[in-house]
């Protein structure tokens, strides 16, 4: 097997402490209750290293000792488990039709999850970011006001994000050239926290690495869903970005040149047939007749209710939809080989209906035999985009660095 | 910016010498000659670690001294730089209509390149693997003749590979369920070197990687030609495999459900578009009249020397063709965001025709602005898979392992 680095890392350069750090935070997270000892020996580090470092990390409130436990052999040992109550993360999603807020400790445990309707196709992208600012301040004050520092937050957006949390383009919101992560800076008045800005799709892959159904799988894609389509992809487990950070941009895959018009200027496009804009349109003609649609989450429900009720038209709908969402996975499948393709948002709440169908197709089309062993499956997180911002926020101090201040 | 890894290693686990070694081979190899100093000074390795492993390197041969140079300070330093004559390592590939075989010193340095008519298509898998064997004996037995040990042998496959070196598909060659790396291993009396396989556009893409128009470049994608399509990728400065090694596969990207039959079984796949047995039936169509054609180079040869004299039959069609590349390599840029895409074997001995197409094609369906900064090349390497093969057989020592014997 090969495989190629850009610079091999020398041992004894860089942070020793910083990546020492990390192991042992991430062996806690992993495995706690443990002891020193424990850690010690399923890591390789040695103890005295062991015990400078879980020493340093209680004092930041990063771990705390939980009581003695009997060791097989030998003195019983203090054990350690992450310390929950001092830190909090944000992560922020403009989904179809609402802003979502999601907040977590150091565990990864929710601490709240807030949804807002509100309809960022039909107003500026200022008064987005003002309204997105607004939530996250209510939710750094709901944190704030149970003792815990805010580490950082995260804004999902669906689009293409450069490195430095701008939006060059993201067509779904109408938005080209946004400075994301500097104007919320701004109207956050320069907070101590970190502020970035992610495409949804890698957020949500991220949190559904850490959080989901497949959590730990290396190969693994988060299709998401709402108002366009993009992919979140992890590959040998690690997010695969690209040069500028634009990969994963799957909404404009050309299924079928005699399709439906899509706001790209071509036609057929994947997102142009499983949007939820566009699944919308198929299943409930009626419902533009007031005007485009801007409430997508009622109608997402009525389109669930008409499938429970065996609606020949729906679920007809949904099988054509399933297909041509199979066809794009397979291309997927053949393309990077991921272990699981899991999808999010509409296409989790639509799944009973366009689950076998697209499973059908995917088998079809994927080139390697079995699809390569690509599974496709509904996720089971909610609000994974908000989750995955919450997440990312963490990275900064999983990484072995300790928090500011 | 996010960055996540399935597991942060603890910097005291692990064979650190074996880290430090790959660390000072590729100081050398990059910014040879250098003194023992300038290896610290540049890598951050302390200067007795530097000069211990320098002194093993030399020993085993991977690095000899040569001669002393006035330091810009100081008393003069012994100049280190590669030992290119102990050792070599080759690649084999299995072309359109040929074999080939390829070995390289340790720096990388071609020291032979042999292409030997084959029609792998028309004989059984263990004929093929007979013949890469005898290619294979006479390729060992010139560089033994040199006085060198061969460190490594990796065949190309047009197909799918998995981590044990068998071939689960290659639909180009008719092959399914091939166990060439253990077929080859017996075929070869079990030899002390390693044998290895790989997809030709893994090879391929780790040769450009190398020694390519853009070495160096950390997200790269090569699309091979011949027989059928296949797309090497680099995400991130390493190989994208997917879960069983499938990674990669784009033959049967669907890009015209109206177009030509594929061996799929489907219709319009990009293979069946622009693969090199459709390219010479799109535009020669007498060239079929004595049955299949299995001698591929000529016709291409035949395509070439139309194209220069500008017959508008075979330009048209070339314009065509380089259309339907570009949206494939559109689909590619949008998933990945490479910043190049190199074009091989017979897309780049067409690549002044099928260029200009492609490359408009591309900037008019690739979704970022500016195709997301991707770049469409001709690959300037010659017999790219097989040189990729013998860069792999080095990968052993290059990570610092040492030579065994």
């Amino acid at each position: 097997m090969i495989s190629i680095h850009n610079e091999p890392q020398p041992s004894d350069l860089g942070d020793v402490r910083v990546a020492n750090r990390a192991v042992v935070l991430r062996h806690v997270r992993l495995h706690s209750p443990c002891s020193r000892a424990d850690i010690a020996a399923r890591t390789g580090l040695n103890k005295a290293t062991v015990s400078s470092l879980v020493t340093e990390l209680i004092d930041q409130r990063l771990l705390r000792e939980t009581g003695l436990t009997e060791n097989r052999v030998g003195r019983p040992a203090t054990m350690l488990v992450l310390d929950g109550e001092p830190y909090a993360a944000l992560g922020l999603q403009i989904g179809a039709d609402e802003l979502v807020a999601v907040a977590v400790d150091l565990g990864g445990n929710r601490l709240l999850t807030w949804r807002r309707a509100f309809a960022a196709t039909t107003v500026s992208p200022t008064e987005t970011l003002r309204a997105l600012a607004a939530l996250a301040r209510r939710a750094v004050g709901r944190v704030t006001a149970q003792g815990r520092t805010v580490l950082g937050l995260t804004v999902g957006v669906p689009g293409l994000v450069d490195p430095s949390g701008a939006v060059p383009l993201a067509s779904a919101l109408g938005w080209r050239d946004v400075p994301v992560a500097a104007q919320l800076r701004t109207i956050l008045r320069e907070p101590e926290f970190t502020v970035a800005v992610d495409s949804v799709a890698n957020l949500a892959v991220l949190a559904e690495q850490r959080h989901g159904g497949h959590a730990g799988s290396s190969d693994l894609v988060h299709l998401t869903g709402g108002l366009t389509v993009g992919a979140g992809i992890i590959a040998a487990g690690r997010l695969l970005r690209g040069g500028r950070g634009f990969a994963g941009e799957i909404a404009h895959l050309p299924l079928d040149p005699a399709g439906p018009s899509c706001a790209c200027g071509h036609h057929g496009c994947l997102s142009a047939l499983v949007g939820l804009p566009a699944v919308v349109r198929r299943l409930l003609p009626d419902a533009e007749a007031d005007g485009p649609v801007t409430d997508y989450l009622p109608e997402l429900t009525r389109i669930v209710a008409l499938a429970r009720q065996d609606d020949p038209v729906v679920c007809g709908g949904l099988a054509e939809i399933g297909r041509h969402l199979g066809r794009g996975v397979a291309v997927l499948a053949d393309l990077l080989n991921p272990e699981t393709v899991v999808l999010g948002d509409h296409f989790a709440a639509l799944a009973p209906w366009l689950l076998p169908a697209a499973r059908s197709e995917l088998a079809a089309r994927a080139h390697a035999p079995g699809a390569g062993g690509c599974r496709l499956e509904a996720s089971t997180l909610d609000t994974a985009g908000a989750l995955g911002g919450a997440t990312a926020a963490l990275a900064t101090v999983e990484a072995g660095r300790l928090p500011a201040g």
